[in-house]
């Protein structure tokens, strides 16, 4: 920084880092979503936004300073790809990004289960990372070839970042499963209690059926994603868990009575100074 | 990510992208401190840390999605200085980072008071980021020059992304005291409240005396931080905050009650599982 902090200031003007950033995951910036397209989006959009707040928890609380910078980290890119995709989803009604987060209510969000459970386990969180990170590798490895240019430059962009999510999440499963019996007794139980929230994920229904070559039918991510988690079991040598898939309906609006608790705290300031002029 | 995730292990192995960050962050590695720039490294890192956590507690609680990703960005390069510095303090007594960040107890902490105040009101946040930029800017700028090479080289780093993390808080400064009648007053009245636990980031004591030329001397600091507020103030149109310094005792490890539940949330994970493979 310059001893002058005016010329700093002037040269920022009030472009600001991250919509240098936002601009950048969206290439197809600047286009109309349909409403199929801008519900897809949010689905999406609403998946990566609560994991990221809910992954914001661990800042400040996780066993290893490293550690704490790669959840950060990792909650920080998935807060990126909600920006983009919720960006991308507002154009449809001509909403702003922040609007989507913070003036929806719970039964206007569209995330899955899996990503509003409680996490504030460390094994349940690795096994949540586990499960909806090798989902998002096929989901944004999929999109890379949609035939809409936002969601295909949105996964292109978010696919080299899930798959460093990935890998963290099998790094620290196999570590867990093969660290002290304590260790790998939990991450046990934490990969069984995340599961029966894995099948919404690969629910076709209307919406997306409606969207060939546009959205991930999502049936067609559940070989990748069984085989990438075959790899994993095995090599950390656990069994496959075994528990029925739970009944979920986040992608009609239908939520765990935890999605409350987590859009009260996302929400609350926000709603505190409507049309704040921050 | 490849289609075989056990390749995608392989190539990573036990080097994680934080590890690579941090060799990055300090060249020096691998040198020994002197106990007395070890106790030096302890005051600049603590301050790192414990602002670190404390702007932690505002992920997911932004106004608005772009701050939230802005705040989590300057945490985890707050971090990152954490643990190039500690890593660095460590050396002296064979302790790594993690020892140093989850094993002391408060007493043994140095940071100032200024970064353990409660900062959960969005205006003492950014008041408190005003200060503590400033005052980093001109520390790590003249640390760029320390005869120590772990510091030089931490300084140089760490100096580009402060100037950044004030230029943030100054456009903060200015978007609120331009913003309304209420954001005015309250960010008036935290750049007041903040104002105390100033003084104590430009005292000299025995230690900053007998490290001349490798550490920043901290009185020495004080004319360009000065110089900042100044030009900030003019160009926000506010007067200079007047308060009376508070009596702070940070660098000798007396601390306001505020830094145990810091410290609480910080330890809690590592301390009940001691010696834990994770």
């Amino acid at each position: 920084m310059s001893a002058e902090p005016e010329t700093e200031f002037d040269h920022h003007g009030d472009v600001s880092v991250d919509e240098t950033l936002l601009s950048a995951e969206l290439p197809g910036s600047g286009r109309v979503a349909s409403p199929e397209v801008a519900e897809y989006a949010t689905r999406l959009g609403d998946d990566a936004l609560i994991l990221s707040q809910q992954l914001g928890w661990w800042i400040s609380r996780a066993p290893e300073l490293e550690e704490d910078m790669a959840i950060g980290n990792i909650a920080l890119d998935l807060l990126g790809h909600a920006r983009a995709l919720l960006h991308f989803a507002g154009t449809a009604t001509g909403r702003s990004e922040d609007d989507m987060a913070y003036w929806r209510d719970e039964p206007d969000f569209r995330n899955c289960w899996l990503v509003e459970q409680p996490g504030n386990d460390f094994g349940d969180m690795i096994a949540r990372q586990l499960y909806f990170s090798a989902y998002q590798v096929e989901l944004y490895r999929a999109l890379e070839s949609s035939a809409d240019e936002s969601l295909a430059a949105i996964g292109a962009k978010a696919l080299r970042e899930v798959s460093y999510h990935l890998d963290h999440a099998v790094q620290w499963t196999l570590r867990l499963a093969g660290g002290t019996d304590e260790s790998r007794r939990r991450i046990v139980q934490s990969l069984l209690d995340q599961w029966p929230y894995v099948d919404e994920l690969f629910i076709d229904d209307e919406l997306t059926d409606s969207l060939e070559g546009i959205a991930a039918r999502p049936s067609s991510l559940r070989p990748g994603f069984d085989a990438t988690l075959e790899a994993v079991f095995a090599e950390a040598g656990l069994e496959a868990p075994a528990a029925k898939p739970a009944a979920c309906g986040g992608r009609q609006g239908r939520h765990s009575t935890q999605l409350g608790y987590i859009l009260a705290e996302m929400q609350w300031l926000s709603r505190r100074h409507p049309g704040a002029k921050w």
